[in-house]
């Protein structure tokens, strides 16, 4: 992995939110040269602090990705482009789903478009997300599975990352996707439900206020610690294998909405939770139980997570209670 | 069918296009108020002698699509929205990405949001298409299989069919989507292939031209006379069993181009064309054999194609040798 970056040049769109900055951690432990972009939008999960501590060893450029001029400059001279910005949560893009269209279907074109103008060479990692899923069939959902997403979010991103595919398929730029599942880690945004209801949970443990879990808490989910997903990240874009491709990510632990904040608490020494029935405006767009196959990544890449939810979670909460001050008032 | 239509509101977006204008001649017959709009983009398919003989008995509105306010104001009191506007061309949608998208998928989303806000009664019927398929895994192609389109032109259109059907689930707009396959018949465009192959053939025959075949003429498809298609479209209208469904059409008769194009030699009674190599950016994007599997929509709703090939071609090749003149200089 280290030669597939050390002195390579790295563009991360997202990259001051949580995946991005994690994965920009890690780019630059491993000698790249990494320039991250994000716009900053207060509602998204953009943050400075989240690049604490390596400020000097990357660049930071604030641009919006629906910005064509500024992503034609960027994606100049990039080997890599890890495409992780994106508007990400399901009740905006039903209360304003143009900007949602703008963001998850025009810029990722007009991204495309400036790489094959500018750098046909580079190599991208789209972020996708198991929402575009939809409402299972079977399960664990395999990439098999019929794409029926819920939301204005889940079709814009289902068309995002099909233009990657397509921009692979026809004009040689490599590309791939990988289909988020929840992911959680230190970086996230937890100020509220926006980014993950994980996040707003480890705020109110922490705050030490009621969780309250949406429904009877029955709803199975499967949840990747964010190194993981940092992890199959660098392979995809580091293996040739990945072009064209859409894969699964998933975990071996699936766990129930109730069994997850009792884990929650455990791991945090105290906290308590509610149930309470769904908002009906989260009601409508809800999928039921999801939890992945990801076998196809593990064959085809070999990739698999290895941080169990237990120890993902412990460290999580370690590291909100010691930067509370810098994710919420 | 007469009683649903009758005195009934009918809005038609590319309604002077080709499915749009002999869906408008049906629905005038059957006494429908009908409103067809069109934007006259000269590179599309609307013309105003495909309303020839029934200007009196409609109104025509010459607005766009991508025009909210115009779409806002045309949505109010309208009983049905045959939602037919687009791009189709998959060529120009390579080379103009960014308008297909304005088109396919932001005019869609924000025709839906004018319904949402000023019309939630009204029924929806989208012309989708088979295109969003892409390259089939296996034949006939039903409902099941995987979208995987491959050109920008298809994930648009991915897209918009997807807002249409979540605009149904989550608001209660009563939506369907027609995957479309091939369709033929007086009124399409004929000046070039932008439309579809057939009506360039069409056109190049009638003026005595050679036919240029592109690969070895084996490839299969199946086509529906523009008849059979209204009947469709009118069926999926009046029909509740329709709502948040997605069809197939398709035809019995199955043929390969060169199978196809000597039909037409026959027909026509004259004729002839050339295999050609495939052009290089049609090669990229193209998909081999297509057929579908429309069993679900004759089983939901009782459709079924009456128009055989040979009458259907015999029909067209007869209304574009009396109206030449109005479809190409």
């Amino acid at each position: 992995m280290n030669d597939a970056f050390a002195g390579r040049n790295v563009l991360l769109t997202g990259g001051l939110g949580f995946i991005g900055s994690n994965l920009a951690r890690r780019l630059v432990a491993l000698g790249a040269n990494v320039t991250v972009v994000d716009s900053l939008i207060p509602e998204y999960g953009g943050n400075l602090f989240n690049i604490a501590g390596i400020e000097d060893k990357l660049r930071v450029n604030i641009s919006d990705v629906r910005d064509q001029h500024s992503m034609s400059y960027l994606v100049k001279g990039q080997h890599y482009l890890f495409n992780l910005a994106g508007q990400t949560s399901h009740l905006d893009s039903m209360q304003d789903p143009e900007t949602d269209l703008e963001i998850n279907c025009r810029a990722q074109l007009s991204i495309l478009e400036a790489c094959r103008r500018h750098n046909p060479e580079i190599k991208i990692v789209f972020a996708s997300t198991r929402q575009i899923y939809g409402k299972p069939d079977y399960l664990p959902v395999d990439e098999r599975h019929l794409l029926r997403p819920v939301d204005v979010n889940g079709i814009n991103k289902m068309a995002g990352e099909w233009y990657h595919i397509l921009y692979n398929n026809v004009y040689g730029i490599r590309s791939c996707a990988l289909r988020l599942t929840n992911t959680y880690g230190p970086r996230m945004r937890v100020k509220d439900a926006r980014q993950t209801f994980l996040g707003i949970w480890v705020r109110l443990i922490i705050e030490d206020k009621p969780i309250l879990v949406f429904g009877d808490g029955s709803q199975v989910r499967d949840f990747n610690y964010v190194d993981d997903v940092v992890d199959a990240c660098l392979m995809a874009a580091a293996n040739e294998e990945s072009n064209g491709q859409v894969f699964n990510l998933g975990a071996e632990e699936r766990v129930s909405l109730k069994d997850l904040v009792e884990l929650l608490v455990e791991c945090h020494g105290s906290g308590k939770y509610r149930l309470v029935p769904f908002p009906s405006d989260r009601k409508a767009i809800d999928i039921g139980d999801y939890f992945a196959d990801y076998s196809r990544f593990t064959s085809v890449l070999g990739w698999s997570p290895k941080v169990s939810l237990r120890e993902g979670l412990t460290q999580t909460l370690r590291y909100y209670r010691e930067h509370a001050s810098r994710y919420w008032d």
